[in-house]
């Protein structure tokens, strides 16, 4: 990426997602999802997540909030070929630059389309805005692009992973945060909770979190700890698991 | 809800999803589509939606920025009784007002628990700020709250649908969108997306979208066309009728 803030202090993301189709509750967005874990895998902390509709001032104003505020903004959803598809236009004009068909991209649409199916259309697919970088996709060949702190990626699952394993090796990665997630069955959160607030409280540099689930059972918890310090984490995990086996003794 | 913008322009929303699970990968959030499709049916706009973590200055940020644009917002998550549960102190911060012990709220928790179970944690559940109406759920009896043009609500899904349903008949409910999708196939989006752009050009008051699934028999696209006004959106039906029929004709 174009050179992005260095030191120590973990990189920082944000997701927009662009289109009606979630907002209209069409869609399920699981795009999300699967950069929040790609992300965790790296080392890198998505701080924040937007979904937007297909209208060029609101991709505008979330982008220029976002690409402002973390180390690295990734869009996805409006790169096709469809009137509905404004995204690349959108970027340009938060950028504040010019937007052309690309040379490079109609090379890429050239490995699947021949020069008579490479109608208006597509070659839409092929407009990216003046500095940006191609981002190949081994799906689809339309190749998504990035300009400054800003990845631009398709809608659709597939596409969207192919380009992030395209950008992932090229992102500022740091010391992944481990986790531990600590089953507590059916013991009631209200029963652990003042417990875990106390080592949340001893143990400040664990994120300490707890999730109900509602199953057939009833309702199962999970208390899961995330860090970057292994020793505390550690420690907390063994203050967490003691806590539980005495609620256990005691119920 | 408190005297929402009257008039014949439709109700507008946004969803703001809180909670450090949804951003690290851990949970998929099912919430945003839940209520979107909800909204929907009712012919409300959702028109945002955010995700923020479980820190207190973001929430009332995302919350301030969101309630000043749009006549409802929704919030999922952090209601619950552990430390990490931070959103109706945060939203007190929002709206600027106290927060404390509500009465009618202990009263809704004494339906589930004995007054040995309804230990300090537990209580935390009956933390409601100041002026806020409590919004009853039948599934676990702590209360969400609305405040203001903001419904908080759960996170944990079938608690927060059975909010979704207490609220729901006191939204301000408007025309419904219509949604007519018709079916594509195996047409590639690139050769019919000249057609459709100009059946969008003509049929302004109709949005349409055009949406690629990868699917095991290879590329499958939907076109979806979504109207407030019934008269349009079957005329812009029909001519992407024809234009499908045209295209499969003559491949």
């Amino acid at each position: 990426m174009n050179d992005p803030e260095s030191g120590d202090a973990p990189a920082t993301a944000a997701v927009l997602v662009i289109g009606d189709e979630i907002l209209s509750g069409r869609t399920q967005d699981t795009n999300t999802r699967y950069i929040a874990a790609y992300l965790a895998q790296i080392g890198v902390d998505l701080r924040e997540a937007r979904v937007v509709p297909d209208d060029e001032p609101e991709i505008v104003a979330a982008l220029n909030a976002l690409r402002a505020r973390y180390t690295y903004v990734f869009t996805t959803g409006g790169i096709g070929p469809t009137h509905d598809d404004i995204t690349p236009d959108a970027v340009a004009k938060a950028f504040g630059v010019e937007i052309g068909e690309d040379p490079r991209a109609i090379a890429m649409l050239r490995e699947r389309f021949t020069e008579e199916e490479l109608n208006p259309a597509r070659r839409r697919m092929a407009r990216i805005p003046r500095g940006a970088e191609l981002v190949r996709n081994g799906a689809s060949k339309a190749p998504g692009f990035w300009i400054g702190n800003v990845v631009v990626m398709a809608g659709v699952p597939v596409i969207m992973q192919s380009m992030m394993d395209t950008v992932g090796p090229m992102l500022r990665s740091g010391a992944v945060i481990a986790v531990e997630t600590l089953d507590a069955g059916a013991i009631p959160e209200g029963s652990y909770a003042m417990g875990l607030e106390e080592i949340a409280r001893v143990h400040e540099r664990v994120s300490i979190g707890s999730y109900p689930r509602f199953t057939a059972e009833g309702i199962r918890n999970q208390i899961v700890l995330r860090s970057r310090d292994a020793a505390g984490l550690a420690a907390a995990r063994e203050a967490v698991r003691k806590l539980l086996v005495e609620l256990a003794a005691s119920a």
